[in-house]
């Protein structure tokens, strides 16, 4: 980000990013855009997009005059002309959802807003042209965090037609917080998938020195735009530096800090891929394959039964919110139990209710709070007690996904809902043998 | 754990761990008691305390007869005979309450039952009383998943008893899956402490091959008889390799994997210490320190507010549940928010109900469910929102201790619980400067 001193000019002179300036210092005289402050260099040196269309860098100092020129709403132009399709290159289409990776600071607010529209996108990052054919669909923009069944929905119906018009890939750009969640609803609605569905976003604004948003984008238009990978995943940091970003799987991943650029983690799995600025995929998982034969159009199963909750079980917890949940009709409730999928089974007993909410034919399902590992209703008593009370296992499968596959299974398999949540149909449930911990 | 063959010839025999029994091969004859098989050495390996004292292993084979003299009862006068005082060593009280650590595997259910009484243990690890003269009290003998706050309570009123009756430091044996919250209980509950106090466990119980209930009771006694460390914390595995154990923060600790052995992680913090059999202590992080010259007794706060509710906010979650929890008064929320703290402000959103409960004087509190990380109402507009809403943000506490913190506060301290919910009190809240995450 800027330094106080430009940001204080920029103020002074009602300059904002995105508009033509003029800056003469010792060093000559330029014009062009301001651009956003992306790289990690001195926060002093105004970056310009020349018309040549490359950028410079002006150390600002006392001999630096700065001038405004014209305000950036020109830019609209720039951004909607129509680009030539290079039939040498796949075709990947970029479905916009909002989120901090469109998103650029507020000056007025000092806070990160999510207003970027899509189409400065491409212009900021040329180096996707270079990758493939992009198609820029504007679905909506918000905060992931508002996302509700009709966002996954229609993420799922668009990815479907973007495939079904040709696209080899396609990427999601979301917001972080809850992209796990709908990573794990695509990859139950998008059946029979041929093509990769790429999540990805941005843990810093594209404003900031230390923005992912660029790395993770060119990413993971390199993995729609060529990778075999037939799945739904997320695409972002592997680590905190700018070496590589990692491919998670949708059913697998989990946003597993606040902050840090590599904050999405694959559990109790290794990721599928890793992929880096150049296109370099290496392989890591198992992954279904993409089938050069098929159609690329997956079947879409976007039916999704909102009355299913997601609670956690702790010491002193209430019992009784099993039951305000069956009052008011929910037909799934996942438990985050603690450590081998446990609740409390004496004393404030969760098994009355539990019972009750079973018999009533909720289907409960039971994961761990601890995160990684997997839950066993063999090894304790109080598990074979929960278990024999009719609750499902639902073995190294994270919370966060049994609640979307419960959501799922209730509006599209119901009958078979309870029997099929403790088994693996999206890569959700790990077999043991596969990535087994060692116990013993 | 003992061979199929040999657990064979157990069961045809009726003999039980415990059980004398006389041995002979060809290297001679053997009488003692029947130990649990605590090696990882050959399953085939029966091992014997002999009544030297020493342990003797014989492997099973087609010329070994073995042959029952006694039933294990005998052992109970054993167990109860009074160890001498060694005036050289401190003093160490261990406190039972339950779990895994004292749990023997039942043979006839094949599960892990928690019934190994408090004084087999001193027996089967006589390393113990090389350490401290030690006392050991059985408070009770429960799961930890069935704590409730009479037994964090109970557990803070012996740990102030033991060390007004001269204890050194104290060792607290408690079940895994909640011993963390125990942990945080405890570490408000107890103020101004002035000596350590050790809670220990088992992740795999005392009759495995695999078990870490032996090695983690000698760390945690080595560090109650001689580490100056006057905090409230958890030895458990740091490694899932037997190198040694880590001390963590009661505030600080979170159960980060249902099965293994190093499941504890000091989250957003690193651990005070680190501790091997031998009992050298490697301190790592800042700790408070025993004051050679207070009095070692704390004092008592253990009153505390069972009406607080430790909830999770997702995707199209019910905000509801809000209203439930006023309803049914209760007087303090934490709510596990996704990324920095936010949940759903728009579409299905969180906002009116919490503003009401906020209205009500209900204290809501925001952390983060990705675990990692701090939450901040100052990068995002959601958050500001939320935030203006009344709603405390956490700083980098953990969900589960910012729920037991709330309880407390509103029990001790309750005008300024709110003031007080994202201030540290006792090591909770990392201050940014000492351990922040590269941010930029």
């Amino acid at each position: 980000m800027y330094s106080e001193e430009v940001l204080a000019l920029f103020k002074k002179q009602g300059i904002e990013i995105g508009d033509i300036v003029s800056i003469s210092s010792s060093t000559g005289k330029f014009e062009g855009e301001i651009m956003p402050k992306t790289g990690s260099g001195d926060d002093n040196i105004i970056v310009l997009k020349l018309k040549s269309g490359y950028n410079a860098g002006i150390l600002y100092g006392k001999d630096v005059k700065v001038e405004k020129i014209a305000s950036g709403k020109h830019s609209s132009e720039i951004f909607e002309k129509e680009l030539k399709r290079n039939p040498l290159l796949p075709d990947v289409t970029i479905l916009w959802t909002g989120g901090t990776i469109g998103s650029k600071v507020g000056y007025r607010t000092g806070g990160v807003e999510a207003k970027l529209k899509p189409g400065e996108l491409l212009y900021y990052i040329p180096e996707l042209a270079e990758i493939a054919n992009i198609t820029l669909k504007h679905i909506f923009n918000i905060w992931s965090d508002n996302m509700t069944v009709k966002e996954w929905q229609k993420i799922a119906v668009e990815t479907a037609n973007s495939l079904k018009e040709g696209a080899n890939g396609v990427v999601i750009t979301h917001g972080t917080d809850t992209m796990h969640y709908t990573g794990a609803a695509l990859s139950f609605m998008l059946q029979n998938l041929n093509a990769p569905v790429v999540l990805t976003g941005a843990q810093r604004s594209s404003d900031r020195g230390s923005s992912d948003a660029f790395m993770n984008l060119i990413c993971a238009v390199h993995l729609a735009a060529k990778s075999d990978i037939a799945e739904v995943g997320i695409c972002m940091h592997a680590k905190s530096s700018d070496d590589k970003c990692a491919f998670l799987r949708g059913t697998k991943a989990r946003k597993m800090h606040s902050s840090r650029r590599d904050a999405f983690r694959s559990i109790n799995s290794s990721p599928i891929a890793t992929v880096n600025m150049k296109g370099d995929i290496q392989y890591i998982g198992n992954y279904r394959k993409r089938n050069g034969k098929g159609k690329s159009e997956p079947e879409l199963a976007t039916k999704f039964e909102p009355k299913v909750a997601l609670i956690k079980a702790y010491p002193n917890s209430d019992p009784e919110i099993i039951d305000y949940y069956v009052k008011n009709k929910y037909k799934g409730i996942i438990i985050e139990g603690t450590g081998l999928g446990h609740f409390p089974t004496s004393g404030i007993s969760w098994l009355p209710g539990v019972k009750k909410a079973v018999d009533k034919g909720v289907i409960v399902g039971m994961t761990t709070q601890c995160i990684n590992g997997r839950v066993n209703a063999n090894v304790y008593e109080p598990a074979r007690m929960i278990s024999r009370a009719g609750v499902v296992y639902c073995e190294d499968m994270l919370p966060e996904t049994a609640y979307i596959k419960l959501g799922w299974l209730l509006a599209n398999k119901p009958e078979q809902a309870k029997e099929l949540l403790p088994k693996d149909l999206a890569g959700e449930i790990t077999p043991r043998i596969e990535y087994e911990e060692n116990f013993d």
